[in-house]
């Protein structure tokens, strides 16, 4: 046979779509499949038994990552992973995460039909809490060796409880989730195939996406402090407006953002205000900073830049500001070898257009690309919806992104790497 | 006698505010009496004691204002009242409200104790719920004919059950509570003592305000409607940022405020975000902006100029904006009658000063100023604080405060006013 013709079974892709569309629907036609919730635990169930019916070995580590190895003749072969992840946010949508979950599985099984033995064992994993209900890029975490057994109290003080209840009863224990952890040696590569959830690809027209590498993120707690007073005996000079500093910093920042650095993201996307009573003057607020960037060094002065633009808008306005980092996800790099298997694969199949571009959302890759070579497909979401109901893949270009990803894991594991070759076919069953 | 020697009687007066001050005692040395609260009720329980041991005519009215009567020879004249609130803010101050009661009963009894026949009833009362922790001025709204029966249900939809069920434990039937209502023609005037709250007097070291106006308040609902979005991956121009929205409103409303009208005061003190994720676009922010001046159509003025720069707000951001007017009273004028009574207290006990201001803080005398003619005497707050444990006002003031209260009740009572002449002298006791 000739490999470049191969594609997957559509109909059998999208009916595994819609059953697990099925998992966790919500009235306005999205997903709400919380991380280890009970809908999120019978998605799981649901891919576990796609995974026994073909024969694959599954396996279900200490962070909760659930996957099925199609095994290589030689069991000292290396892996080469696959997948994304089933876990939703509250009324999200029915393609971010399955489509990359359900594709691997396809390819598996559009691989296994085809009688093709890899040199390398092809693992299909579904990795545990991406969207980060409880902890974000949990599973991914755990794999690349990230997580420490989960205390009872926080290193901030906080209460571990819920999340250790919740882990429990999927059967993951807090005290063993480092676990987890795999040794890199032991891995070929990971392929994450991923809506856009932006609408670049959308607006040009372009049907592929070959992900060059994920922003860098940090969030940080920046505190103005200011004096509680009457709001209406209070004279101008004694009024200490926690308030108005919070919000001359929201519009320098944003400012900054646009004029100096405009590959970079700003967002506040929570405030809150205390005492928080309509007569008395805000004392303090609290907002959460967030950084985005796709080069961690510019990342490193965009966030000093600001936290200089939030003391500069407290000392206008005659407060004090405190702030904390609060999380630090660095900026990852995709694989080059990687990226090129995923190019080839868009010249299999003669896909409508194949840009690269960098993700500005995270993704388990962000954890995978330090760990193995790794690489991330997008294909577009309309009008870039996505964490939405509304949000949508034509489902042309979902079909298309599935065939790039069995073509990049069969250009990774037969194609020119040296210690992934001696392949050998053998008859379609 | 002569009457213009009088004063009252500064121990008798002082041992009650020692043993009011510890109802309702807080750690940082405040007091918590929140109106229709335990501490609440114990300090009314305590008043009026005090009010039978004088042999007054205790009242108790249908909106819960407690008050006791000194009354005239003639019953069919009219009645002056003198009083202010027991209630308190949470962890608020000693002296507000506090001293505008104790120092109104301390009056009745000086003049009781210098056998003086007034030819008017002398009311003594504690409105209730000064403060709003259910509806601020609920009792001076309830005795000038503003409340109505209290439904299950308000017209916001808002269930009422909590605070019907604290009226019902204060002995107030919630369906009465109309019944408080007094005919103005009854009453002769009404007059407050009450610290300043504000900085004014304090600064130039003035120890008497008499106070000429209460501002107009009104609050406003306040909503920019953006889209909620992924932070890192909405390009900027599908982004629709409701809070950058708020935030530009806040500081033009000071800007405007500060330029345009500065006798007015603007103030938001309340802010919620929604969703209020870190990694979402805001896409509703719901702020209270209370807008105060102490003249009524330039409040009205005021009110219109903030929401039209909130409109262009949102417009500048490409949002939605909807408002909605949640709370109005009206600017209150003073009676020069009851301006006059109190500036001749003044000059009787020869007060370190007396000074005309605009009180911007609200009082019941703000209801009350629309029933019957009012009057206030303010006297100051060290460094305008108030709402505070740190509340202080020097002793000496407070004493002067109700040997000016004295002085302009007895001037009200005695004074040139025809319908209050043919007071006759009687023996002291």
């Amino acid at each position: 046979m000739d490999i470049s013709q191969l594609r997957i079974n559509e109909d059998r892709f999208r009916a595994d779509f819609e059953l697990l569309s099925e998992i966790g629907a919500t009235p306005a036609g999205g997903i709400t499949r919380l991380a280890l919730s009970n809908d999120d635990l019978a998605a799981r169930a649901w891919f576990s038994r796609q995974l026994e019916k073909l024969g694959l070995a599954v396996r279900d580590d200490d962070a909760g990552n659930l996957s099925g190895v199609l095994l290589a003749a030689n069991p000292n072969a290396r892996t080469l992973m696959v997948g994304s992840h089933l876990d939703s946010v509250p009324d999200g949508g029915k393609y971010d995460g399955a489509i990359g979950v359900l594709g691997a599985l396809e390819c598996v099984r559009t691989i296994m039909d085809a009688g093709i033995d890899l040199p390398v064992h092809l693992e299909v994993i579904d990795f545990t809490d991406e969207e980060g209900c409880w902890q974000s890029l949990f599973g991914s975490k755990g794999l690349t060796g990230q997580l420490e057994p989960l205390a009872l109290v926080d290193k901030d003080g906080r209460d571990n409880g819920p999340f250790r209840a919740a882990l429990y009863r999927a059967g993951i224990m807090p005290n063993q989730i480092h676990k987890a952890a795999r040794k890199p040696e032991t891995l070929a590569g990971y392929l994450e195939l991923h809506i856009e959830q932006g609408p670049r690809l959308w607006e040009q027209g372009g049907q592929i996406g070959v992900v060059t590498g994920i922003v860098g993120r940090t969030t940080y707690q920046v505190t103005f402090v200011g004096e509680p007073g009457h709001s209406g005996t209070t004279t101008p000079n004694y009024r200490h407006d926690a308030l108005i500093g919070a919000s001359d910093f929201i519009l320098e920042g944003h400012r900054y953002v646009r004029e100096v650095e405009p590959e970079g993201i700003f967002n506040c996307g929570r405030i809150e205000v205390y005492p928080g009573a309509f007569n008395v003057i805000p004392a303090r607020s609290v907002l959460v900073m967030e950084c985005r960037h796709p080069d961690e060094t510019v990342l490193t002065r965009m966030e000093s830049d600001l936290i200089k633009l939030a003391e500069e808008s407290a000392a206008r306005h005659r407060l004090g500001m405190t702030y904390k980092r609060v999380t630090h996800m660095p900026a990852a790099r995709m694989s080059e070898r990687v990226m090129q298997a995923i190019e080839i694969g868009c010249q299999r199949i003669s896909a409508n257009g194949c840009t690269r571009l960098v993700s500005y959302a995270g993704h388990d890759a962000q954890m995978m690309s330090s760990f193995t070579p790794s690489g991330m497909i997008f294909v577009p979401s309309v009008n870039g919806i996505s964490h939405n109901p509304r949000e949508f893949t034509e489902w042309h270009d979902v079909i298309a992104g599935v065939n790039v990803l069995l073509h990049a894991i069969l250009e990774l594991a037969l194609g020119s790497e040296p210690s992934l070759n001696g392949h050998k076919r053998r008859k379609k069953k």
